[in-house]
């Protein structure tokens, strides 16, 4: 498949029109609390609301969602509209995916961890006996339609989780994108401030590069997991008590410093702590290393770490022992 | 992806040997009937066993399945053993594509429909909501290992069913590999004699490269579907009263006749007759439409036929009035 058609602009939402006219069938996807955003264009088609949050990111929920799609009379050449964060396109995305083998789905993103990163690429996936992400597919969108207006009614903490992800794009794309990204503010994002759209536009162009040619990660997209070994680690181990973003922002104080990057910690630590994200956890060693150590045995025994020396400078680590990430997780936990 | 590794001989699952080191993990799926064929090598694999037949191709058995894979903690890395019939490489095919989005599957199919036809071209899927293959993907599988003297313990009327797809593909491929389909009996299948294995060779081949290049069906890929417009309708009207290649052998027909191939039609009839598969059906006229109209709206509304005037000589014909289609079938089920 191809690259996605992806847009992007302030307003996008409100001036979607009509979709062309599909003979194979159209179901809208949405949850409760983004139903507000469905476009005036769109208020009569057939639509499957599900409850916000992660837990409907389950099974029984992709179930019901592929019985709606076969209620619709979806065929082959439907289509099916995923508006929502990251929980609705990724549950959309799979659906899409398995319905008659295969249909085209867009993505609609309203979250800004959805709008950088959850809605590109095409993984799709719902949590799985306990696992994060533990089944799913690969399936791009046809289109990603991102309006960046939508953000303004998104919670604060989840503002904030997106702008983790953001943050570790910039660092990937390089030193002046960087730089952009640490001048913003929440309220940039949550006004679609022009600078805002601007950093989410380098998001978005920076991931579809590395995904374009690797769309099964098994190279180049393996860089956007920077701060992802230490992150997800955390997340695991937190419960449920830190947002994807907040466990992926400290991980990516714990990448500079397992890459002996000191200055470069000292400033995202700052720019951390100045947006209201955590720069420590109380969660224990433990804990981490046992986290890591299920990490480890999802792809061969082998521990992948993205080094992280400057903006702009990352690259894949592999074999890496335990106790080295260990160490770094301890030194960055500790100076809370 | 690029094609599966094939390897077809009589005697090879004997001689499969110990499977090479497999870091991610292995699990071998099978069913209760065909547990008996399972390769002294692999006896110590872990195993998933579900019960035999069509009712095991659903959506709660495909998340057991998912369960022991994750309960037998395969990675990415891992790789599932499909040893069966088509639910059981249908099955396996499709929970391979999804654990960790995507790991690498064998398939070992050991009755004929399987060894000509489903385990070759990564089609997975389940039935659901009352569909046949209603949720699926497409994964090939990294190696097809084809051994027919498993065909030595399969009951006739399967045997028979795997005839009718062995004669459409044969038919598809030219007129040297019908008339050596043509040539072969039940029993000659049963004992792999060297002449069966040979036809069964030039099916895998004709399959694959139909396959190569049209990996989700939008072009050359449809040939295949030769007699499935009409078996499809006749098989789902017939309400499980008949295999799917018995349907298919009764397509075969209605498929020369829509074609004005009186002779082929004629010569097939005589075939199927004689290796004991039905050429009529009751079925009511009432319920072929009903099944031909769903099957309509499957893709954008249109009805399209594969033509079948010659041996080798099949044609895609879209667009196709119901009418035109119906016709077909009552002149060829009426001469009972």
């Amino acid at each position: 498949m191809s690259d996605s058609d992806i847009q992007l602009g302030a307003g996008l939402l409100a001036d979607v029109g009509e979709l062309d006219q599909r003979a194979g069938g159209v179901l809208l996807l949405t949850d409760s609390n983004v139903e507000a955003l469905v476009p005036t264009a769109w208020q009569r088609l057939p639509r499957h609301v599900i409850a916000p949050g992660e837990q409907s990111k389950c099974w029984a929920e992709l179930e019901r969602l592929l019985l709606a799609l076969d209620a619709a009379s979806l065929d082959r050449d439907g289509l099916l509209l995923a508006l929502g964060g990251g929980v609705v396109t990724d549950l959309g995305g799979f659906a899409a995916s398995l319905h008659r083998r295969g249909i085209a789905w867009h993505a609609l993103p309203t979250s800004l961890i959805g709008q950088v990163d959850a809605a590109v690429g095409g993984k799709t996936a719902v949590n799985f006996a306990g696992g994060k992400n533990g089944v799913g597919t690969v399936h791009l969108p046809e289109r990603v339609t991102i309006d960046p207006t939508a953000l303004a009614s998104l919670p604060l903490r989840h503002l904030l989780s997106g702008m983790a992800e953001v943050l570790k794009t910039a660092l990937i794309a390089g030193s002046d994108a960087t730089s952009r990204a640490l001048s913003l503010s929440p309220g940039d994002f949550a006004a679609a401030a022009p600078a805002a759209v601007v950093v989410i536009q380098e998001c978005v162009a920076t991931k579809q590069r590395l995904v374009s040619g690797d769309l099964h990660d098994h190279g180049q997209r393996r860089l956007l997991n920077l701060g992802h070994t230490f992150g997800h680690a955390l997340e695991a181990a937190a419960l449920g008590a830190c947002t994807h973003g907040e466990a992926v922002g400290l991980g990516l104080l714990c990448a500079a410093r397992f890459s002996g990057a000191a200055a470069l910690e000292q400033t995202l630590r700052d720019a951390l702590g100045s947006w209201g994200l955590p720069t420590s956890s109380d969660t224990a060693p433990g804990d981490l290393a046992a986290q890591l150590g299920r990490d480890k045995k999802r792809r061969s025994g082998a521990l992948t770490v993205v080094e992280l020396r400057n903006p702009g400078e990352v690259d894949l680590r592999p074999d890496v022992p335990l106790a080295e990430v260990l160490e770094a997780f301890e030194a960055v936990l500790d100076r809370s």
